[in-house]
């Protein structure tokens, strides 16, 4: 008999070193890939440019998805609110928490799925080397993969679509690492919450990548020395 | 002790019958209340309007979100899909059915509910009379409402965003009595999914509403006799 599994996959793109190594890690695991790359209203406007050159680079179409929302309080999106620069603080949620921005991404990619035909969404999401979002904890993804079990017509029809966070459990350097080994462009990625020019190195995003770089032994390309 | 409760909502209102009732209950129940009109890309527009007029009476702020989202397949949607006409077939979902439209929604309520301080999200979802879109049943509610739990700050932090929806498991008929009882302009609401003018009558939208109307032995503002 001959098996031919779907291996059409949504990848949630934002430009950051974690997304950038998801997607290649799905094409690597023999995916066809579309890549969703949000505007979203973050202040860090460069990371969907580089979203979009990486999916260039990579070979794979990728969707932007503009949301307007009457979000406030979150100082990635509100320009009267600095982003801490502090250093990461553990078991606290900073004020560059988003509501449920990736409950947001996650519905939309499993609906973009179900269009689409395909049957995997990946998220770059992690819940070690990170800052403290609910929405990137493996309670959460466990939950919501039961609520589009339940909520998608594929999934009532015992196909499913399956969330995939493949860096869920990986330090900051595993991942550093696990992109060295499948070529990721570093240089590609912009991780920095503060928007244009060089990486402002002590926002939290750069400093978690920071960290990942130096405990990995990579050199990161968007530092100069 | 001065017990002061939370009484801000988020209500989900797409200008049918269902969420202008909904729309109505929430005020009546003492919530103050913030609307969310979709633009997701639907043929029907003239809900759209329906519901910013619905907002306006009742005397509520509406924000319009605007979605655009590579969907393909959903004759809600594909101008070269007819919308089905032959009457609304149990155990069977239609053509009509827009993946993770009611995910998506309630994602983006949940997330301005979070950011506006409000701890409802009102939904007029209901799964009796309905066209059996797997993401209006009580089986998704209830995983969501955990996927919320586990995902927001709100939840970590132990105050929470309720889901709530009153119509659930009420009948169209039992619906159309709720709206007569509570004053909702009928005339404002749009429930076709054929889009201007006056309702086609064939729909599964406009057979679902007329049998309500019939049953509750109410007149319906919008067909003429």
């Amino acid at each position: 008999m001959l098996f031919i599994m779907n291996k059409k996959a949504i990848v949630l793109l934002s430009g950051g070193l974690d997304s950038a190594t998801t997607l290649y890690y799905a094409l690597n695991e023999g995916y066809s890939v579309e890549a969703l790359v949000f505007d979203y209203g973050q202040k860090h406007k460069r990371e969907i440019r580089c979203a979009q050159a990486l999916a260039r680079v990579a070979g794979v179409p990728a969707f932007k998805v503009k949301i307007a929302l009457p979000w406030r309080g979150s100082s990635l999106l509100d320009p009267g609110i600095k982003v801490p620069d502090k250093g990461v603080r553990k078991n606290t949620i900073p004020s560059t928490y988003v509501p449920a921005r990736n409950i947001i991404f996650v519905s939309f990619a499993a609906s973009c799925a179900e269009a689409v035909g395909a049957r995997t969404v990946f998220i770059g999401a992690n819940a070690v080397d990170y800052s403290g979002y609910p929405d990137c904890r493996p309670e959460f993804f466990s939950a919501f993969q039961k609520a589009l079990d339940a909520g998608l017509k594929a999934g009532v029809e015992h196909r499913g679509i399956r969330i995939c966070t493949p860096l869920l459990k990986l330090s900051k350097a595993g991942i550093v690492r696990l992109g060295t080994r499948l070529g990721v462009p570093f240089e590609k990625t912009w991780s920095c919450y503060n928007g244009e020019g060089v990486p402002c190195g002590v926002c939290d995003s750069c400093r978690l990548r920071a960290g990942g770089f130096k405990e990995a032994g990579v050199r990161d390309p968007l530092v100069k020395n």
